[in-house]
Order: structure tokens, then C-alpha cells, then sequence
């Protein structure tokens, strides 16, 4: 009989782990805000990942708890940085950390975030450190140069679908892919094995985030905990918008970038006239396919991980969990 | 015959591994800073100290020189941010980051060097490298909080000489205190010396740290590359001020606060002014006395390693450099 963690079992050891963690410093006016973000919840996809991604291959999940937490400090920590960045007043439906405390107040518990993702990985088995260590750091620098892109989006005119899935594939796919390779080296998995899973997580992750900027528009709000439109309201050139631009003719692409660019719209009928573009290009359809075929990428390179299936069958909830939000 | 670096190779040798750097991404936008401020030159003081350190116990170096060469990229990570912190326009004569580029550059620049430093480290032996990042990544901590320190301390009417050492320990003195100790233990130290060589970079970063606020106020501007009293002009609090807060009467305590705080006067007005009280109190003497208690120190933490004298004699040279700079 194998022993499977479910989603709801590990988002709960996860957390566990995240309010015990130790600090390596008395400085509470450095930590608050660490604790702060780290309380305002989500669904520790990354850490819960590479713990199912562990129960793979082994039973035992304990060694790796503390360490893959730090993969959710890391995403926190890029998430109060890109929040002074964006210059965004809530995450969550909470103040952000600048927006309560203040810029440098975020810039430097977002600093120690860094190296508190570290601490966590320096309690690794000390045989997987320098392995693990590698993969996460790899992702880690790739997500910054995703967050350079982003920013560099916001200035450019023109982004092509290509440019929007390397931007995203750096800033969003390749940290889900290092926590699901590192869950696995954690697990006891040969290389070939954490390399396949690499490629599920970065489909997974390319899925993820092309279905969050669908949920954007088209989602049920209420489950969803957003404003509709939020993404269109900022101006946040998104799948939809590039691939809209894309798809569009070019009197159709030059009232999309107008639309996105003025401001003499009110909010819900900026969102109202932008949807009309995306209806007209059955936008919602044609990313709703891209989103089913990177999902099958994944499941494809998740099928062949050498493991019994019945070990699988989390995971594979998770997936669809995570990429359809099951809906 | 002992094959030992003297400072003017070893910063040589450093300079070049940081030249020669790789950086895991083709994103030049985000790394032509990194590139930018690593280039802007310094005394590449905690990975020289790092390499002498290792020198100390082993004529070969050359295992050490990469990871030495992050404990620089995270210095100037911290400079980087801080800069932000500070409002700083200038650094060593250069524009810094955020001002030559932009504050959210600035931010995630930065942020990809304390990703970079751990690239380096990642390059160690791997038997060491469980030990040398767990030294590291508690200093890292340790400076992020010392910032904060230092953050607070703008805002406090009243800081004490204590709490000023407290302050510069965690900022200043416990990465060079790490960096020793980090370069012994590449050398092949023993936990005994490497502990001593970790007290005696404790102990010169201390004496470093009070001598650059001296010679901020005392020092031969032409040696020293800056404006006499800039720490005056900006008000900060160094040891001068909070030695001379506590020496002082109570009535000379409020005429120096009163001048910090001003904006009423001309910058050399201030300054002529600060140092006055400055000297009528012997502040000059008083705080030299406190870098050559801590010095003395330093030397004879040196003098506890195990190791034959004429191998120390390098580190003795730039021991006194650096705290007395050859002043």
C-alpha cells in the first residue's frame, strides 16, 4: 500500500512548516513584514508541487518540507519586490508590504527573504544541497530575467505571442518546473526521471499562467476573488491581448492598443469594449486551446516518469486543479 | 619556502574573476548593471581578505578564488539597495543604479546579484560547500538586519554608543568576519582557527567601520576621494556623533542635535560647526583609542591561529591598511 499525500494534506504541512520557520535574527522590524506576506495564504502551489513530486518516488516527505518552503519564501519575496515594481497597493485582498509599511521597508524584508530561501535549502540532506541547490538557483536568476521582460513589455508597442511566452515561461513556468525537479531529487529520482518532470512543471506552468489571464477576463469572479477585467483596467499587455493583437486585422489591433493605452474610459467600459475585440477573435476559444495543449505537454512528460501509475493520480488531479482551475 | 599573495595580486586576481563572471541568462538588461557597478572598481576588500585567509593555511588558492568572488557581488547587492534606501546619486564618483537607470532597475538588478553570489559559491568544493554557505547566508541575514538598524536609527532622537557597535557589527563587520572565515575554511582551517580568523574580521570590520566615519570628518580629502563631513551634510549618524552625544553636556548634546537636524545653515558652516564640538570634546582621540582597542583585538585573535608567523604577515600589512589606512 503506498502512502499519497493529498493536495489538502500538504498545503497544511506546508503552512505548518512556513509558521515555524526560524529566522537567524532577533530583528522583528525586518521579519514582520516576512511574516506578513507570508501569512496572507494562497495555495503554496510551489512547495505542495514539489512535495507531491517527492511522493512520487518515496513514502517519506519529511526531509524535504523545510527546504521546499523555501521555494514559497522566494516566490513571496519576488512578489513584494514585483509589487513596489508595479507599484501595486493590494495582493490578496491585503495592503501590500510598501503599501503598509513602505519602499524600503519592502525592498530590504524582501532582501532577506532571499537569503531566509536559502536557510531552508541549507537544512537539505546534505548529499541533494548542491544538486538542488543548482536547480533552484538556475530558476531563481531566470525569474528575474522574466520580471526584466515583463517590465520591458510594459514600454514596447508590439509583443508578439513568441516574446509572451518566453516572458512567462521565465518569470512564472520555470520556478513550477525547479519545484517539481526538486521535489523529485528529494524523492530519490534518477535524472532522467526529474528531467521529465522539469518539462511537466514547465508546461504546467505555461498553462497556469496562460489560464489566470483567461480567468482575468472570462472567470466567475466571485470564485475567482478578482475584478473582472483587472489585467484590462491596468493595461497589462496579456496572452489575450497579444494573441488578440496577433489574430486581429490591423484596424482591429490598432483599436485594441488605443483602448489599452487611453484613459478616457471608464474602467468597466474599457473592459466591456476590449471583451467585444477578444468575442469578435474568439480569443477566449483559440487561448483556451493553447491552454489544453500545453496541458497535454504536460501530462504527456508526466506519463513518462518511470513510477506506477496509481502514484500518480494526485499529481494528475493537481494538474488539472491547477490549469483549469476545474472549471 | 611559503608561496605567499600579497594584496596588490590578490585584488588583481579577483578583479579578473569578477570580469570574467557568468551569468546564467542572455538578459543584458538586466545584468549590464551588475556589470556596471562590479566594474566601478573598490578595494575589493572581503575577497582579498578571504584569499589571504585561505593563503593562510594553503599555498594553492585558486578553489577559493570564484566563491570569494560572490562574497564582493553580495557587497555590492547591498550597495546596490541601499543606494535606493539612501536616495544616494552617487557612489565611488559613478552615478549609482537608480539613478543612471531607474529605482525598479535598480531593485531587480539587484536582486539577481544575491542569485549570482550564490552561483559562485556553487562553485565550490562541494565538501564544502554545506559549510561555507551556512556561514555566508547568516552574515547575509545579519546584514539585512543591520540595515534595518540603520534604517531605524534615521528616525531615533537617541542612539546610543552600544547600540551605534551593535549596528555596525551586523552591517559592516560580520561579512568581513565571514569572508575570513570563509577563506580559512577553503584553506583547509580547522573549526578552532577558523572561529579565531571569523573574531579577528569581526573585529577589523568594527575598527574599519569608525575609522571611515573619522576620516569622513578628520581624513585627507585627497587620499580619501570624498567631501570632508559628507556624513555631517547628511546628517548620519555616526560614531563621532553618538560618542560625542554621550560625552557632552547636556546642553552641547542639544546644540549638536540641533545642528544635525537643521537646514538653516550652509554645509561647511555645518561641518566647521559639528567639528567643534567635535573637538572641544576630543571626539578625534577618543574614537581613535576605540579602532585601536578594536585592532588590538583583531591582532590578537590572528595571533591565536595556529599557524607559523611568517604565513601572517600579509594579513598583519593589510590589517593595518585597512583600519589604519597606512594613516
Amino acid at each position: 500500500m503506498y502512502n499519497m499525500y493529498n493536495q489538502s494534506d500538504l498545503k497544511k504541512i506546508v503552512n505548518s512548516a512556513l509558521v515555524n520557520l526560524t529566522y537567524n535574527t532577533k530583528s522583528d522590524r525586518l521579519i514582520d513584514p516576512v511574516k506578513y506576506v507570508l501569512s496572507m495564504g494562497g495555495k503554496r502551489m510551489r512547495p505542495v508541487l514539489a512535495l507531491m513530486a517527492c511522493n512520487l518516488f518515496s513514502d517519506k516527505i519529511d526531509d524535504a518540507v523545510i527546504p521546499v518552503a523555501g521555494l514559497e519564501v522566494f516566490h513571496n519575496f519576488t512578489l513584494v519586490h514585483d509589487d513596489i515594481m508595479d507599484n501595486a497597493p493590494v495582493r490578496r485582498g491585503f495592503p501590500t508590504v510598501h503599501a503598509k509599511w513602505n519602499v524600503n521597508q519592502a525592498i530590504l524584508s524582501g532582501d532577506v527573504m532571499a537569503f531566509i530561501t536559502n536557510e531552508c535549502f541549507l537544512q537539505s540532506p546534505s548529499h541533494l544541497l548542491a544538486k538542488v541547490l543548482r536547480v533552484f538557483n538556475k530558476a531563481a536568476i531566470e525569474v528575474c530575467a522574466g520580471q526584466q521582460l515583463d517590465m520591458d513589455f510594459e514600454k514596447a508597442t508590439i509583443v508578439t505571442q513568441d516574446e509572451y511566452i518566453q516572458m512567462i515561461e521565465l518569470k512564472t513556468a520555470v520556478l513550477i518546473a525547479a519545484s517539481v525537479k526538486i521535489g523529485a531529487i528529494y524523492g530519490g529520482a534518477d535524472d532522467r526521471d526529474a528531467e521529465m518532470l522539469y518539462e511537466y512543471g514547465k508546461n504546467l506552468g505555461l498553462a497556469f499562467q496562460i489560464q489566470d489571464d483567461i480567468l482575468d477576463v472570462f472567470g466567475d469572479m466571485k470564485l475567482f476573488g478578482k475584478t473582472a477585467g483587472g489585467d484590462i483596467i491596468e493595461g497589462k499587455k496579456t496572452f489575450l491581448y497579444v494573441r488578440a493583437s496577433e489574430a486581429g486585422s490591423l484596424d482591429q489591433r490598432k483599436k485594441l492598443q488605443d483602448l489599452y493605452l487611453s484613459d478616457s474610459f471608464e474602467p468597466a467600459e474599457k473592459v466591456k469594449m476590449v471583451t467585444e475585440i477578444y468575442d469578435l477573435l474568439n480569443i477566449k476559444f483559440l487561448s483556451e486551446k493553447v491552454v489544453a495543449d500545453y496541458l497535454k505537454n504536460a501530462l504527456g512528460f508526466l506519463e513518462k516518469v518511470n513510477i506506477a501509475q496509481e502514484r500518480k493520480e494526485v499529481l494528475i488531479r493537481m494538474t488539472f486543479s491547477l490549469a483549469g482551475r476545474d472549471h
